[in-house]
Order: structure tokens, then C-alpha cells, then sequence
């Protein structure tokens, strides 16, 4: 039996994974990643799972784990490759993938089950087992594989939360009843594997809210994740003690809101959720609002209302905003501009520097150390996490006494292969990630990126050489920039680097050849820009 | 009397200030930011002190209060543009501008006056006081200047460390003495005001420094900020409790050590700091390394360690890297990146996540409102940091008694004016920052910045229009383009793009203007790129 993990930026199986038997692939979750700050004009980024398109009538089903878009962003792509093959998933995130299918028109080309969240079922040879896990979104699994190997447990992203807003904890009997029967390898969620101590419940932070609904002089702004269900009930709840309506803004909330009423995975009193527009003719003391956007995303409504380009809301001091999220590292300095465009607005802004507006959906090291302790593996196998995450996690497991052989940390693309009790590290297939950008999947490479990077840096120039009949220069190249400066301000600096080409290519006649006049202009242009500003902009010429 | 603050990006008054009185200046600080993640090609950013220009004679002097790159670091341009005017630093802050006035060739055109940690002195009408405050570099000041309008109280940058590695406390003597005097207004840093308690003293970091050496199996780098003075001593005492000898990696840390040993503010054991070449040389366990690089940066020594850049360090397992540093907050995921491929060379990585390496140099709440009831001043004016800390400084101040209507917010440029006991804030004046690229100051402006942001996005295509001799199409259209695709991997699509072009512009002849054919040749190739491809590249077309 191998296990790999599949795509996920620098973390290890966060996006997608995959279990082979005797030719037999089962794939868990098929998730995106947004990119990093320097991955330039990259709008996603998706599992590279190229190592199994020669073996599609190998893979017999897919297996999802919850309904975060880096656990099914992914699905368009993976449903095209992977025509008709069944995938299973809880009701919520059944309802959530075939939002995607639908907008993708690709309804027709696969089927979705939905499984109870204690379903038993089996894809080839393998014995799927749901169990509830935590997490902050309703009807969040762990999935459980018998295989001829062995049993293997995989956490999925969780939290152990013995107080959820759903009231739906995690399925501590199922976890027992694994071990019972002998666990070959754990895989377990490494994204607090720094963080000491155990996740508050999402319990906690009611108190919080309610300080804030009891005084805030007028309209409330709740942000959070689109997808965080959970929160919206919380929001519910307190506008329902404190008489205000709600009003959602944005798409994406939207449409997550109206799914989960439907689903019945929200209790909404009569009346209490209002239309945006009605809110906003609304008393501000009468009304609150939820909005995306805590990642300072630009387009996202708390972005919009924050740079004052909201077609609808207008932030005005006597606001009181909400971010009830934690930045995801590498978004921090985004957030903080939006907080401090809000606060530079008149408004009042409640963060979880102040207040507790937020918890992790995600475990801490003695919830995880609970789930080692309760699987009891043979092996262990953490995942969902950077390396720096992983190696504390694994320290963890040490200290649980889990033996360091026992223990395998690995990258996207590393299978370990699992055979008569033993497990190893096997070489690395293609396993990392493909750049989605505009309508273009895995066109664009390092090579791309670099030269964006580049002309982000400098800019660049075109040096433009026009030749006369008899092959020689016909007046002073001229230079085209973008991105290096600007011609009004730095004409002279411009034309002096002109001239200088112009000298260096003086000698130019009927026999040069274009490339090499291409290439010496472009030298020439380089050398002059670099000594006189010491920048570096990309230089190309042209000839004609 | 009038306070404006100057430059720090978001954060108000950080790099500078001046004070006013009857048409006599003083300068507080001179210094530098690092650029925001999305100022592609940015250097750095200096204060814009524009409307002092034409006031070059009202300049009576320059207070510096400590040497830091964000209180010191545009002193090179100050000193170009107000030639002569005194400079005033304590020793240490002495030493380290003179060094970047001799790297400047500007040692002539100023003079640098060394006043001690508690010296009272004249700069005009203002009578100014210097008096410790602990910060994370040695001779670090606040300033009292007493003016005609009253006497106001500077914290710069602080906390109240009672056991500082240099034994040199906060001046708490001055600070009574001063509330005594009775105090106009306070301005106070407000880095760490969202941060409740107490910042820990430099000493509690000690224990986990000694951990580190006690355990570590082979080579140990410590790496810290180049001016952090009294880190170094701390490893130094470590390294001689532990029997390793260290060496300094990297040219700014280097000089950081020479100046601050040479004037005493490190206590070296003799032979205990060896040459760099040399501890490479020596067992792994018998030698500790300092460098820089805690805040990702790909070109200082971690970074090039972590990446396998550097010339003489590669990293190898049983090495035990220490960050001893908090990232920067837009530079998380730079540091991460370092951290985890630290791990994936093999070797272990300490930071203030697992263990106490590090705290921070400003006050957290509790000394901040400490300052306030220490000094009681009149009116309060929250500043160094954003405007999200200020206001949270604000509630600390609201907290300790100080009326609503006595703290004043405000931003860079925004200036305070002080007349018969009374205070409000005036017309804002150019205040902000301006851009240093390459050697250019202040050339770059918003425009070229918005002009790298699309290059980055989507890179440019620039479509090459020749005309025949009656000035009509000749052949198809050539398409360059960097940053947007690869021509080898879409040959096809540029070749499509072309022939579009190339139909749309058939009817041209010899009178057609060439700006004519230039808008049309751009639009059509962008009309066709976004079509076929969603993506916005930039487009400019050279016609010839």
C-alpha cells in the first residue's frame, strides 16, 4: 500500500492525497492554495497530480473531507481529468462541491454521494470510514481506510472542541474503536504544532461578542470566513438577544448562507435576516452586517468598504467593525492597512488583539498529543503543515512515544510505501503544485515568475534601432520604458542614454547582422542605464 | 508652538519630527523604512521633509535619540540638505551616524556633537534634555525640550526593562522631575499599545539561550538584528559558560561589534571571538556563529545559508539555528520560508515559537500607561506606530484619566500647534515619505509603482507594426512579450493573437497617422489577448 501527498504550497498533503492498493487509487480531497506574495499575477495554485493521468481507470473514487476551498477548490480540474469517477462526501460538502460542479457545467460528468458523517463504505478494495472531527465548518470529517496493509487513520483538518456551536462533537468512540483494532499509520493536521495548549472552543468567543453588540454606538460589521457557518449562527444569535437584523454582503457569503439555511445547518429566527439594501435605510443601532474579506483582500467587501469603493457601504465613524479572523501568515500587512483605512474612516475596529473575536479551527499541541494518545498508531505521519510544522509535531510525537523510525516526515510527492508492517520512504514522483492564472492552467513556470519579478523590480526599456537603406543607423535609437521612470521627469537621462547607443552603434552597416545589432544595442542600454542609476530595468531591442 | 511629525510610512512620526518656535526648528530623527511588500523595486523610503526646504536657516539643530536604521538612517540626506546644522547624539549613536557619513563622504559638511545619556543643552529657544529610556540598543534617549510654550516629553522608542543586559535603566529620576516641572504634552511610542502586560526584561531570554547551547550537538547560529548590542553580549556570555568561541557573519554585524567594542559597550573575553574562517574550521561543538537575516531578507547571511547562497556557511545537520527575532509583520512568510528550508537541509530551528529567544525592545500596555502616570502630562499625543496602534494607545490613555479632548491622532504631516496652554491640530502639511530606487530619491512616484504592480501581474507584450514603403501592412505584426507566457509553450497563441492584428489592420495605407496605428495595433492585440486568455498584459506598439 502507498500513501502520497499531493500539491498544498509548502504544506505537506494539504490539498489532496493518495492511497494505492495493486493498482487501486483513492484520492482524498482536491483542494487549491492561493498563492505566495511573491508568485506574481498567479490567481491559484492547484495539486500537481500529473503522476496519475496515464492511470485514470486505476483511481475508483474520490473522498472529501469538508468543504474548505483548500480541500475542494480543486474539483473542476480533478472531475475534467478524471471523468465519472464517484465522489463521496458529508451532506454540507456535497452541497458546497456541487455549487463548483454547477458553475463549472460539469454536473454531467461526475456523481456525488452524500455519506452520513459515520458512514461505512467501500471504494475497491478500500473500506472507507467517516468520523466527526471538529473544525470550523459544519459536518467536517476524519477518514478511516482498512486496507489489506492496515488501518490508517487520517485526522483531516481538526480541533477537538467539546463545546461546538453545532453542538456536533468530535467521534471520540470511533477513534477508540480504531485503536481497538490496531492502527497502522496516523496522518494528523500540523498547523498549530507551535502553538502550546489546547484550542478554545468557538464557545468562547460569545462573550466577546456580546461585549461588543451591548456597546457599540451604531452599525456592526461582522467579518469573517465565508465559510464559517458556525460564526454566522454565533452573529445570529447575538443580534437575536440584542434586537438588531442581519444583512449579509457579498457573493460568496451570500450563496454559503442561503445553502446552509436551506440544509438546515442554521437557525434563523423569522424575520431577522433582512435584505443588505433594506439594512442600510436602517437606524444603525437596529442593524449589523457580515462581509467577507479578513485576508485584506482587495476585492472582498471589508476591503472594498475600507478603501471607500464598496457600491453600497460606507464606512462612517460610530461603525463598529469585527474581524473575527486571524490573518493567515503573509497577509498580516494587508490586514493591518485595512484596519488602519477603517480607523482613519471614524470607525472603531475590534480585532483579536483586543478581544477574543476568534479561535483556530485547528488543533494545539495537547489535542494533538489526545489524538496520538487515543489512535495509539504504529506509525505516525504528520501533515497539513510546513516542514517547520511538521518537525514540531513530530517532537510531539516523540514526546507521546511514538519511536523516531516510527516517524516520517516527507514532501509533496514523497510516497511512503507501506508493506508486511514496515513503512518507507520510496522515491519522489511530481507531487507539488501548477499555477492557475487567467484561464491559463500550468502555462506558467519559474521562468514566467522570474520575469515578473524582474519587471516588478525595474520595469523595463526598448531600445528600438532603425537601420537606413544601406544598412546603417538611421537616427538615434529610441527608447521605450515602463515601470523604470518616468520621460517627463528624467527626459535628459533618457536622451543621454540614447546617445549613447547611438555612438556605440555608429559603426553598424549593411553587413551587421540584426541579432548582433539586437544584442549590442541591448548591452549598450544596459550598461548605461546601470551606471547612472544603478538599476537594473530588462532591457530588449528591437530592429528594423 | 508647533510638532509635526514626519515620514514612517503608516507610522506616524517615527522617522521624524520637528518642533517649531518662532521660525526656529528642531529636527528629532532622521530615519529610514524599509519599503511595504507591494513597493515593487523600492529600496527604501524616506521621511518627506519638503516644506522645511525653503527653511534651510530656521534649522537649528538635529536630535537623534537613538541609532537604529528608522531614527538614523536618512541622516545622508538630511545632512545634503541642511548642510552645517549640529547634529546631537548620544555616544553610541554618535559612532554609528559617523559611520554613515564617512561611507556618505559627508564628514565634512556637518558636525556631530556627543551629549551624555543625561546631558541638558540649547539648540535656540529650546532648552533639551536628554534622558535614558531602555530600548534593544545601548544609549538609548527620550528628550524633554523645554520651549517658551511649555515643557514636552519625548518617550522614543522604550521599555521599562528593570534588569537590562547593559545594567543602564530608564531614567525614572528625570521622568518624576519632569511631571513635577508640570508637562505640556506627552508624545509617546506606540509599537507594542495592543499588547496587554508587561514586555519581559532582555535577561528572561537568558535561560533559553543557555538551553540552546547546553543541547545543541553540533554548530549553533544565533541570528539577530545587526544593531542588537546587547544580544551579542548575552551569546558572548554564553559561548564562555559553554566553552565555544564565535564568530560574527556578515559585514553590518561586524561593524556593529567592531564600534561597540572598541567604545566599550561589549565586554569580550579575550580570544573568544575568532574570524570567521577560522570557526569554520574548528569542531562543531566548540564554536558559535552570529548572523543576520531574521527578517527573511534573501541577501543577508541566513537567507543565503538557508538557500545555499552563501559563500563560505552551508547548512548541515546537527547545525541548531536561533532566530532570535520576532518577523516583522509583512515578513512572516519570507521568514518562514527560511525556517523550513533550514529543516529540509536537516538541521534544527529555535524560535520565539518553541522557546523565550527573544523580546521585544518597546513597552506593552502596562508600561505605557506607567509613562503617563509617571509623567502626567497635559495633553497626550500617541505616536511610532499605525494608526491602529495609536488608538489603542488612545484607550490606554482614555483609561488612565487623560480627557478625551486633551489626545490628539494624528497623521504624518499633520502638525499640532500649542499657544497659551491650549493645543489643536492644524492644516497638514506635506508630510509623508518618498521613494529611494537605486540612487534616485524621490524620481519614483506612484505612477511608476502602478506601472510595476501590472508588469508583475501579467508582463507586457509589445507588438511591432512595420509599414511598406506606401505605408501599409507590412507582413504580419511581431508580438515580444516577457513576463505574460512562454512563446515556445503558445507559439500558437501569439501567432493567433498576430493574425488578428494583422486582419484588423489590413486597410491601413500611406494615410494613416502612425498614432492612429499605434492605438489601433495595442487595442487589437489586447482585445484578443483578454479574450483568449483572460489576462490583462500590458500592450504598447512601436510602428516603423
Amino acid at each position: 500500500m502507498k500513501w502520497t501527498p499531493i500539491g498544498g504550497l509548502g504544506e505537506v498533503g494539504k490539498n489532496m492525497m493518495a492511497l494505492e492498493y495493486n493498482n487501486n487509487i483513492l484520492i482524498i480531497d482536491t483542494g487549491i492554495m492561493f498563492p505566495e506574495s511573491d508568485m506574481h499575477g498567479i490567481d491559484s495554485v492547484i495539486p500537481d497530480y500529473g503522476f496519475l493521468s496515464d492511470r485514470r481507470d486505476q483511481v475508483k473514487g474520490i473522498v472529501i473531507t469538508h468543504g474548505h476551498e483548500d480541500h475542494i477548490g480543486a474539483i473542476e480540474f480533478v472531475v475534467k481529468d478524471f471523468p465519472g469517477v464517484p465522489i463521496y462526501a458529508t451532506p454540507l460538502t456535497k452541497g458546497l462541491i456541487e455549487n463548483k460542479l454547477r458553475e463549472a457545467k460539469l454536473m454531467d460528468r461526475t456523481t456525488v454521494t452524500s455519506v452520513a458523517t459515520d458512514a461505512t463504505f467501500n471504494v475497491g478494495p478500500f473500506k472507507v470510514e467517516m468520523f466527526r472531527m471538529c473544525h470550523s465548518i459544519p459536518d467536517n470529517c476524519g477518514i478511516g481506510v482498512t486496507t489489506p496493509a492496515g488501518l490508517i487513520v487520517h485526522s483531516g483538518d481538526f480541533k477537538f472542541d467539546h463545546s461546538p456551536v453545532d453542538g456536533e462533537t468530535s467521534d471520540f468512540a470511533k477513534l477508540a474503536e480504531f485503536s481497538a483494532r490496531g492502527v497502522l499509520a496516523l496522518f494528523s493536521d500540523s498547523t498549530n504544532a507551535e502553538v502550546p495548549g489546547i484550542t478554545p472552543s468557538e464557545r468562547e468567543i460569545e462573550p466577546a461578542l456580546e461585549h461588543v453588540f451591548r456597546d457599540a454606538p451604531g452599525r456592526i460589521f461582522v467579518a469573517t470566513f465565508a465559510s464559517l457557518i458556525s460564526r454566522v449562527q454565533q452573529v445570529i444569535n447575538v443580534c437575536e438577544i440584542y434586537g438588531r437584523k442581519l444583512a449579509v454582503a457579498g457573493a460568496s457569503m451570500t450563496d454559503n448562507v442561503r445553502l446552509a439555511q436551506k440544509m438546515g445547518y442554521l437557525n434563523v429566527p423569522e424575520g431577522l435576516l433582512v435584505r443588505l439594501e433594506d439594512a442600510l435605510k436602517m437606524p444603525p443601532q437596529e442593524v449589523a452586517f457580515m462581509a467577507t474579506g479578513t485576508q485584506g483582500e482587495p476585492t472582498a467587501a471589508l476591503g472594498r468598504i475600507a478603501t471607500g469603493k464598496h457600491p453600497q457601504i460606507t464606512a462612517q465613524p460610530g461603525d463598529t467593525f469585527v474581524l473575527s479572523a486571524h490573518p493567515i501568515p503573509g497577509n498580516e500587512e494587508y490586514v493591518h492597512r485595512i484596519i488602519n483605512r477603517l480607523y482613519q474612516k471614524g470607525a472603531t475596529v475590534v480585532t483579536t488583539a483586543h478581544s477574543k473575536v476568534h479561535v483556530s479551527g485547528h488543533a494545539c499541541q495537547e489535542e494533538q498529543k489526545l489524538l496520538m494518545s487515543l489512535v495509539k498508531p504504529k506509525f505516525f505521519v504528520p501533515i497539513h503543515g510546513e516542514l517547520r510544522m511538521l518537525h514540531a509535531h513530530r517532537r510531539l510525537a516523540l514526546d507521546v512515544g511514538i519511536p523516531a523510525e516510527n516517524i516520517f516526515i516527507g514532501e509533496n510527492g514523497t510516497p511512503i510505501e507501506f508493506v508486511d508492517g514496515q513503512a518507507k520512504q520510496i522515491e519522489r514522483v511530481p507531487g507539488s503544485y501548477i499555477y492557475v492564472d487567467g484561464n491559463t492552467v500550468g502555462e506558467i513556470g519559474q521562468a514566467v515568475l522570474n520575469d515578473r519579478a524582474s519587471l516588478a523590480r525595474d520595469g523595463f526599456v526598448i531600445v528600438v534601432v532603425r537601420r537606413n537603406e544601406e544598412g546603417g543607423l538611421a537616427g538615434k535609437p529610441e527608447l521605450i520604458s515602463r515601470g523604470f521612470t518616468y520621460a517627463t521627469d528624467t527626459k535628459d537621462l533618457l536622451d543621454r542614454i540614447a546617445q549613447t547607443a547611438a555612438e556605440g552603434l555608429s559603426g553598424i552597416n549593411g553587413g551587421s547582422a540584426a541579432s548582433t545589432i539586437r544584442d549590442k544595442a541591448a548591452e549598450l542600454v544596459q550598461r548605461a542605464i546601470s551606471s547612472q542609476t544603478r538599476r537594473k530595468p530588462m532591457v530588449m531591442a528591437v530592429v528594423v
